[in-house]
């Protein structure tokens, strides 16, 4: 069986990344979705595992020891980050596996695992700008520091392998599907099939 | 405008490239199909720039002095080549642009240009045994020559890119088609739209 690929979505705030994951995943049974872990409290409605691999802050710590995670960083006091275990269990069994992360975070994986990596772009910083403030959830001054982060992440792009502007949902959906479809064909994921084809029958 | 891709298509003879490029290009209107240059005679039912360019012994040697030839190679005393300008022409204007060729004529092209390189293999040894003797135009000495010859141009597919195995037509179409828009999804090759996103609107 061929080893999955590991997938790093990343891009700013308000690019959409986390509509395309579930679109991404809709379509592909054989694509799982990497879940975070973080020390904050669980809320009332979320299950461990789920939601969050929900760790006590000596649990996270001993596993930022033990080099068991792929990336992680610490917001409002709290850590976030990507457990390697269960990521790398899946991609053995032949599971596709999608990281959907901040730019910071995406770094730090592509620096120690062989990734296909994509960031989202929104069509505009205009749109961009629009889409944030649809949310109602942010005080300008937090919605203009969003911004700012997200000028300063943008220019991370040149970095990745592919570039997905999300304009219409459907059309960079498909695109990404067939992002994966395509590196699925890449040669040297398929030496064995490619060995099966060319083995003489006698 | 964003230059167009070189597709090189190879594979042995019975693989279904022919098939697949057919496929292909009935779904992309950007995508324009190379055609070859030879120097032997002209079918009544050919024509030219259509089917070949026709070109005579000097001409086609006067291109292949001048470098205007992608690849070349001579058949039974007679010339075939890919010609070099309707090539860049149509990349230079944006199209897309496949060439369906021998083994040795892509070997060529991928050592002098930027090209997207697929690999087509059948299924296996006995389909393609099978493949090639259903078109019954052949001697069963002119099929085992071709089979040797099929058996060594395979040992080139892990040079390539790409590789699509040609179980089901249908479904290598539609690989193609995703490898396509994948290189198209390619941050390289989209670098004008990420700078137009990225422009700030003061």
């Amino acid at each position: 069986m061929n080893k999955g690929l590991l997938i790093v979505l990343s891009g700013p705030s308000g690019c959409g990344k986390g509509t395309l994951t579930k679109g991404l995943l809709d379509n592909r049974d054989t694509l799982k979705l990497s879940v975070s872990a973080t020390t904050r409290a669980m809320r009332e409605y979320e299950q461990n595992g789920v939601d969050y691999y929900f760790y006590s802050r000596e649990e996270f710590q001993k596993l930022i020891d033990d080099d068991e995670m792929l990336e992680y960083a610490c917001y409002n006091g709290q850590f976030y980050g990507t457990p390697k275990k269960p990521v790398v269990e899946w991609l053995n069994k032949g599971y596709d596996v999608i990281l959907e992360i901040e730019v910071a975070g995406a770094e730090q994986v592509r620096s120690r695992m062989n990734t296909v990596d994509i960031f989202v772009l929104p069509p505009s910083l205009e749109e961009l700008e629009r889409r944030l403030r649809n949310r109602n959830s942010e005080s300008d001054e937090q919605i203009n520091a969003r911004l700012d982060i997200a000028q300063e992440e943008m220019k991370q792009v040149k970095c990745y392998c592919y570039t997905v502007i999300n304009d219409d949902v459907k059309t960079a959906v498909s695109a990404l599907d067939s992002i994966l479809t395509a590196e699925k064909a890449k040669t040297k994921h398929i030496l064995k099939q490619i060995e099966d084809v060319l083995r003489a029958k006698d």
